[in-house]
């Protein structure tokens, strides 16, 4: 039964990880999204019909303030038919749910936001928020996902996958570089090599563990806030110059091998 | 004359950092070397004879404690033949010395904390110290170095050079992989990442930024702290299965160019 198949989804009330979160629950995942506040995890529920067990919770999580929401409790909002029905105040992701008969398989880490700063020009706070969000952060919703999938193999014998959405930015191999996106940049680059290390670890725990490193994706902060000159600049470097579509980044997912 | 020409390294009272320093005095050059606390600063000055003009000034940084460090005062401990002749309080890195007369010309980011602890066993402490030496704090000194490198410009017309200490652990096109150092290499992945948009942000300013990333350097810290086992494994990936020398990378640093 998919339905107990959860998934976690951050950044997951606006652009692509809304997208990917609704694709779960379309194909019968249950899903945990998270979002940065609590109005907007209220706001930006899903709209979708679930089936018999499935269930969709939003969790409120503010990854800028990395570490101090690890340690903390989260509001955690379970919905169904465009209206809260339940919150919870917990530090486990799982909470409201039996860990026998649902099993944690998927964590896609999604959140971040963008930047177009100078280097020069850059504060601390706005560097740290790009870190906490992008890559910090990732990684201890990683560290808590682990967990959990570990405590899954022993339940279940089921293993878990690890899905970090990365850019082209953030990858060296790609001789894409944009001005104004130093951090950005590095915050990628830091969560494309992290997760090198962490497949490696987990290799013995069959956990799998895939970086996607998407270029312009269609309709995100990214292409709002970029400027066009460098928009354009970039989509020449990209191949056929055309924009990363969402459903392109869930294909690569390969999703089907998992449920 | 070369004592005018200051330079920067961090991470300068001990490993790679202080052999970079030496050097650096040797040459003629003026150095502000940077250490983690008064104690290994005062400790661990340099016992070279300086020429007339040139001068040796230690700075007090805990980089740990980023981003407290960049808005507050620094002690500054100018020395002379293994003796503290002034200590300074100030947040001006060149502070004691004319900035009419001498030239930031280098910075070298050098400071750097190793790690050999599982990803799913770290915690937010330790990852949190890792990123905030090995990259947010190489960013904030580079933010404070270019300043007043920009300031050179305009008073002498003399250019300036960023040469950064990565690693090759950083680097995604080494297939080197190394369990227990996802987070050293995820920040040393931002960095190098980091600096190649900032080269690229820099090349109207003549300010050239350099990232050097070295395999396992003799006599430092990682040497010291890696597992013989896993040592082995990165010496068969590395070129000849040699180490680093301390004089390649200054080789490399190509400061002929400079002076």
């Amino acid at each position: 039964m998919k339905q107990n198949l959860v998934s976690i989804v951050s950044g997951a009330t606006r652009g692509i990880g809304s997208k990917i979160r609704d694709e779960l629950l379309l194909s019968g995942y249950s899903v945990i999204y998270i979002g940065s506040n609590d109005d907007s995890v209220v706001k930006n529920q899903p709209r979708i019909k679930l089936n018999h067990g499935q269930f969709a919770k939003g969790i409120s999580i503010n990854f800028k303030g990395w570490p101090t929401w690890v340690d903390t409790t989260w509001s955690q909002f379970i919905c169904r038919n465009g209206k809260i029905e339940t919150k919870i105040e917990s530090n486990d992701l799982m909470a409201g749910f039996d860990k026998k008969q649902y099993r944690l398989d998927l964590l896609v880490n999604c959140a971040g936001i963008t930047q177009t700063t100078a280097a020069i020009k850059a504060n601390t706070n706005e560097m740290a928020d790009i870190m906490n969000v992008n890559f910090m952060s990732s990684v201890s919703l990683t560290q808590l996902a682990l967990k959990q999938m570990i405590r899954n193999t022993k339940l279940h014998g089921h293993r878990g996958k690890i899905v970090n959405i990365a850019s082209v930015l953030g990858d060296s191999s790609s001789n894409i570089i944009v001005p104004g996106t130093a951090m950005y940049s590095a915050s990628k680059a830091a969560m494309i090599q992290y997760n090198r290390v962490l497949s490696e670890e987990l290799k013995r725990l069959s956990i799998d563990v895939q970086t996607i490193s998407p270029g312009l994706v269609e309709s995100t902060d990214m292409i709002k806030t970029l400027d066009p000159e460098i928009q354009q600049k970039l989509r020449e470097k990209l191949p056929n110059g055309e924009l990363t579509s969402v459903n392109g980044i869930i294909a690569a997912m390969g999703l089907k091998n998992l449920a």
